[in-house]
């Protein structure tokens, strides 16, 4: 794995945004061990909350491409908080929430955009275990919002 | 505790079956030092998903049920991940979502079918940390899902 | 930080209640390692569920005292976990479910009155990574649950 997580962003056409600025009184992760714990990213498009509800105002695939940019920025925030993604040892756990009407169920569906974009990126380091289910709200509107927790091999400073 | 699980398992007249694979891109659950994070399990009735919503389709009582089989499944993913329930030394954990209709109050004593088993099968070291709450869907219109920490004596491999 | 927590919560007139006892088959936390994990704590007034829905029966003000006193009885139970809250080194993370009318899109605001004040509490060491989001519904109709974890000095024994 090591250095070529870069070039498989590079290769995927992806460039890392800014980290996004919680917009809270929180702060974007934490570290505890070996392990780091990142806030609850929100969808956004255009560097704006990527709003909507699923099986109402999104289709399916809308909330694929929202999870996969979400995933983006955890992305984002991971490189900030670790200065070199090479030292993620595993992506160990994400929890995946849908904006959802009440009769939307292929949240798996779309937590998949996020899913496998982790997969592409980290290779087996990617694999992670995974929640996702229909919130009945997301702050801002935003469709969708992805927690992550990471193992890394080195353990950085406060975030 | 110690080998006495299956036997307990067995006088409560559980046959653990074959641990569910996911239906999406994920695994059952990964490992980092001596924790263990099983994916978001959802109900299951006869090997298909458990749907319905609590407060709408379906009573408390059929809620704990899903939520006692759904715990079921995660004594046999925590059994194929240990390869032996004995090196579980604590279920840390558990976040119990409750697909629910607005009006419906009782996501406590849904999560109860899961706490119970689990306290019945491990004992003390069964009592865990718990959040409860309703959801406002669950992949494949499921009607519980559950999550999962364990710390284990053992570490196994990659899930 | 050490002592001066007990200080800072005499300054903001806060005494810690006695903590809550869970209302249904788990424990209030659980550690491994030097992770305290706490149990969804629901918001309270008066000694009872504090109810209602943002969006719908109640202002986001209510919301944020609400999130705010479920802080203080986070911090009831981290002290009776830990029996001394200078042992914390950090509050990890935390999970903030709001119960949300669908057209509330304020959770983070919301969850701010729990933030605010474990920071005013802790200082750095009460920066947290969060995640905050609207449940269709939770225990007893209150209107937020809070669920923290904590990395603490000191690794208290079982809750």
């Amino acid at each position: 794995m090591t250095e070529t997580v870069y070039e498989t962003l590079d290769a995927l056409g992806i460039c890392l945004p800014e980290p996004v600025r919680p917009a809270a009184a929180f702060v974007p992760w934490t570290a505890a061990g070996d392990l780091l714990f990142l806030s609850g990213h929100i969808a956004r498009r255009n560097g704006r909350p990527w709003t909507g509800r699923l099986g109402e105002t999104l289709e399916t695939a809308d909330g694929v491409a929202a999870a996969r940019a979400t995933a983006i920025d955890l992305l984002a925030t991971l490189h900030a908080a670790t200065g070199n993604l090479a030292t993620v040892r595993q992506i160990v756990k994400l929890m995946v929430l849908v904006n959802s009407a009440p009769g939307f169920t292929d949240q798996h569906l779309v937590a998949n955009g996020a899913s496998d974009l982790l997969i592409e990126v980290f290779g087996a380091a990617g694999a992670h275990a995974r929640s996702a289910f229909g919130a009945a709200q997301i702050p801002f509107g935003s469709c969708v919002e992805i927690e992550l927790v990471a193992q890394v091999a080195r353990v950085p400073h406060a975030g």
